[in-house]
C-alpha cells in the first residue's frame, strides 16, 4: 500500500535554502550598468534590500525565516512526491516515475514557495503594498494577492486593459473575493500611464508597459515595493525548496534519480527542482544525472539561443545581465503553454547551461503532444495538469518510452508545478490560450 | 511553528469505515415497496450487490478494501486539519477552528471518498462501466469519472442537453481531457431518452429525465452499473473515512470539539465528518458536542420539512424511504450553492435529527453572507472554497463570533468540503450559477 505517496512530515521541512552561487565552477557574470558598463552589486530600489542582498549572496546556505516556513506549512509544505503507478503501468515502462506535486492549494502554483518570503521581507521592511505585474493567468497573480494577505499587506497589481477585459472572471476574482487593488494598465495611478491614455484612452496596454508602470509605482510610493516571479537570483534561491524537500523525500524511500525533468520559461521551477542533485553533481563531477529543460519551440531560449549580455525591461532597467536570449522578431504565435514563452532565462540557469550540465528538449509549438500528455496524465493519475507542466509530463513520458526500449531501469522525477483549474475553460486552460480564439490558434 | 496543520500519518489512515445503524438509539425505518408496502431488504440491481449488502448492514465497522485505501492515499488521504489561525485573529476570537480540507485534487471534492469504492466495488463484481448522472457542477462527475479510471473502468454519464449547452468547458473536459462516455440526455442511447427526442429532437432535459435513463442504462446493460453520490446509507457510510481522520487528528493534538460543521444538500458530507463523533454522543448520551447541519432558504428541509415516507426518483424508484422533506410548489429559484439545495436529506441523518441530536441553521437565498464567509476565508486562510463550503464557513464564523459575545473558547471543527476551481468564472462558483446568470439572480 505504501510507497505510492511520499510525505515528508513537518519537522522535517528545509530550513534553509540553498544558494548554488559559490559552488558554481566559474563565477556568475557581473550585472553592469547599461550606460558606463560598470559592474552592479545591488539591485534598484523597486525591490526589498533582503532581496538586493540575496541577489547577490556568496553564502551557501540561507536561513528561512520562522514566519515563512509557518506559512509554507499551512499552504501545505512540505509537498507530496507521488509514484506514479497507473502512468507506469499505462505506458509499459520499467522506468519508475515520481512527480514533485506543486499544484495545491492555495494558489495551485509552485510560485507560492517565492511569493511568500518577498511578501515577508516587504512587510519587515515595513513596506504596507506589494506591485507586480498580472499576466494573462490567474495563478502567479493568485501567489503574489495570498502571500501579501498573509503578511498583511495590499496586493497591488497592473494587468493590462487588455487582459482585464479578455478575463471578466479573474477580476472579479482578485477586485471582489481578494480585494486586490487591481489597476488596468495604462492607469491613471502613474506618469506613466496617464501619458498612454493622453494618446489613447482605452489603450490594450501591454506587458511592458505594465511593467514601467511597477517600476514608476514602487520607486516613487514609499509605502510600496516590487515583488517578482522569476529570472532574478533570489527567486531561484527561494524556489529550492521544492528541490531540498524531494531530495528528502527520495532518501527516505532510498531512491536515487537518474532523470530530472521540469518546463523552462525564465527557469525558477526547474532550477528550483534540481539545484540541490546539481550541487554534488558539480562538486564530484558527477556525470550520472540527467537534468533536462523542456522547451517550446516559440521559445527554445537553452536549445536556439545565444548567451550574451541582454538589458532586462521594467523595475530591471538599466542592467545589463548575461542570459540566453532568442531572437524573436516577429513575437512567436500564442500557445496554451504561455507560462513557458520567455525570450530569455535566468541568468543562473544560462551558465549552468553554457557549462553544459543542462541537456533541452523542444517540442512544437501546436502541442498536440503536450495535450496527449495532459490527457494521459489526467486519466492515470487524475491531476490537472497546467499546460505549461504538460510539457514536463510530455518529456517524462518520452523518457519512459525510451527506458522501456532500451530496457532500463530509470528512475525520473518531473515538476508538477502548476495546476489549471483556475483557467479552465474556454477563458484558459486547453480550450484556448488567453480570451477567444486567437487568429491561427485552432481548438483542439 | 507546528500546530497550523495537523497531519495524519499515512500509516494511521482509517482501514474501517464507521456504520451508525447498529448504535442507532432507534432502528432506522424500513425501505418500503411503493406498491405493496412491503419491507424491502435490497437495493435494485441498478446498483452493485456490494452496496446493496452494506445499504443494510447492521455491521458497525466495516472493513476498506486494500485497493481503495491504497487509492485514497494515491489521491491525498489522511487529508490534512488546518488550523484557521489567520481566520481566528481576523475575528478576534476565542474560539479554535479547525477544517478539514476536502477541497484537494484529484477532484477538489469530498465525494471522491465514496465514488472510489464505488467503482472498486464494480471492478470486483465483473463490471466495465459505472453510470452516473451528471448535475450542473464539475465535481461530482469528475469524481465519478477519476474512480471509474483508477479501476480501469469506462465512467458512462448522463448530463442534461442544457447543462451540456451552457457548460461547453466541462463538456470538453470530460469529452476530450477526461474521455468519458458523455451523453447528452435526453439520448439515443435509451428508450426512455428515444421516447423524449421524439417529442422534441433538442429537448433540454432534466435531472429527473437523466436519473430516468441511468435506471434503463443500469438494469438493460449486462456490463453497466449505477453509482451515486449521495443519500444512501451506503454512501454515507463511505464518508466516515472523514470524521474517522479527524478523530485521529485531534487526538493527535489533544483536543476536543464542540461544535461540529457542515452544510447540508443529502447530506453525506454532514454525515462523514460527525458520525465518528456522534457515536459516543449516542452511546453515553452526552450533550457536549453541537453537530450543526447548515441549510439554504431554497431548501431548508430538516429546520422546515416533515419526516415522512417519500418516494425518490430514478435508479430507486419504486422505493419508499422515510426521510426529511421539503414542500418544493414551485420549485426556488437558483441559487450558488446548488450542491445543497435538494429537497430531502438522507433518511440516517433525517432519523438523527428526528432523535432531536442535529442542530440546524438556515441562510437567505439572497447568499451576500455566503459570499461574504468566501471572501473573508480567501484573504484569510487562502483557499477558495465551493459556495457550498461557503455555507459552513459561514456558520463556523458566526458561532466564533457568538463564542467571543460569551467570551467562550469552543473548539469549533468545519468542513471544507469542495474548492469552486473548476466551476469558477462566468459559467459557475460566485459569478453566476449555472450558464449566465438566470433571470432573478443579479451578480455580487
Amino acid at each position: 500500500l505504501s510507497g505510492e505517496r511520499i510525505d515528508l512530515p513537518q519537522d522535517d521541512i528545509p530550513r534553509k535554502w540553498y544558494n548554488i552561487i559559490p559552488d558554481l565552477p566559474e563565477p556568475l557574470p557581473a550585472y553592469k550598468d547599461a550606460i558606463s558598463g560598470r559592474e552592479i552589486k545591488r539591485l534598484p530600489e523597486t525591490y526589498t534590500k533582503t532581496a538586493s542582498n540575496l541577489e547577490f549572496s556568496e553564502q551557501r546556505w540561507i536561513e528561512i525565516p520562522d514566519e515563512v516556513v509557518s506559512a509554507y506549512i499551512q499552504c501545505g509544505r512540505p509537498r507530496p512526491l507521488i509514484r506514479a503507478h497507473r502512468l507506469e503501468k499505462y505506458l509499459k515502462t520499467p522506468a519508475r516515475i515520481y512527480y514533485k506535486c506543486e499544484d495545491l492549494p492555495p494558489a495551485g502554483t509552485f510560485k507560492t514557495n517565492t511569493a511568500l518570503p518577498q511578501a515577508y521581507w516587504a512587510m519587515k521592511e515595513g513596506y504596507s503594498r506589494t506591485v507586480s505585474v498580472g499576466g494573462s493567468k490567474t495563478r502567479t497573480k493568485f501567489a503574489h494577492v495570498f502571500a501579501a494577505k498573509t503578511f498583511r499587506l495590499t496586493p497591488t497589481i497592473f494587468m493590462t486593459r487588455a487582459d482585464c477585459e479578455q478575463n471578466r472572471d479573474q477580476v472579479f476574482f482578485l477586485k471582489k473575493m481578494f480585494e486586490a487593488d487591481l489597476l488596468e494598465s495604462p492607469s491613471n495611478r502613474t506618469k506613466t500611464g496617464r501619458i498612454y491614455l493622453k494618446e489613447n484612452p482605452v489603450h490594450p496596454g501591454s506587458i511592458r508597459i505594465a511593467m514601467e508602470e511597477i517600476a514608476e509605482e514602487a520607486m516613487l510610493s514609499r509605502d510600496a515595493v516590487a515583488v517578482t516571479s522569476s529570472f532574478l537570483n533570489h527567486v531561484l534561491l527561494t524556489q529550492t525548496i521544492m528541490g531540498l524537500e524531494f531530495e528528502k523525500q527520495l532518501e527516505l524511500i532510498d531512491e536515487e534519480p537518474n532523470i530530472l525533468i521540469a518546463s523552462v520559461g525564465a527557469g525558477s521551477s526547474f532550477y528550483g527542482l534540481i539545484a540541490p542533485f546539481m550541487r554534488d553533481h558539480l562538486k564530484k563531477k558527477l556525470d550520472n544525472v540527467k537534468f533536462l529543460a523542456v522547451e517550446s519551440e516559440t521559445s527554445s531560449k537553452l536549445t536556439d539561443g545565444e548567451y550574451e549580455y541582454i538589458s532586462i525591461q521594467g523595475p530591471m532597467a538599466g542592467l545589463l545581465v548575461k542570459a540566453y536570449e532568442l531572437e524573436w522578431e516577429p513575437p512567436p504565435p500564442p500557445i496554451r503553454g504561455e507560462g513557458i514563452k520567455t525570450k530569455n532565462t535566468a541568468p543562473i540557469l544560462s551558465l549552468l547551461r553554457y557549462l553544459g550540465v543542462i541537456d533541452t528538449i523542444v517540442y512544437p509549438k501546436d502541442e498536440k503532444a503536450i495535450l496527449e500528455a495532459a490527457r494521459i496524465f489526467l486519466q492515470t493519475e487524475g491531476h490537472l495538469l497546467a499546460p505549461e507542466s504538460a510539457y514536463a509530463v510530455r518529456a517524462a513520458i518520452d523518457e519512459s518510452i525510451e527506458a522501456k526500449k532500451m530496457g532500463e531501469t530509470k528512475v525520473i522525477v518531473v515538476s508538477v508545478s502548476a495546476t489549471t483549474y483556475l483557467e479552465f475553460g474556454e477563458k484558459g486552460g486547453y480550450t484556448s490560450t488567453i480570451g477567444p480564439l486567437p487568429r491561427g490558434i485552432r481548438p483542439f
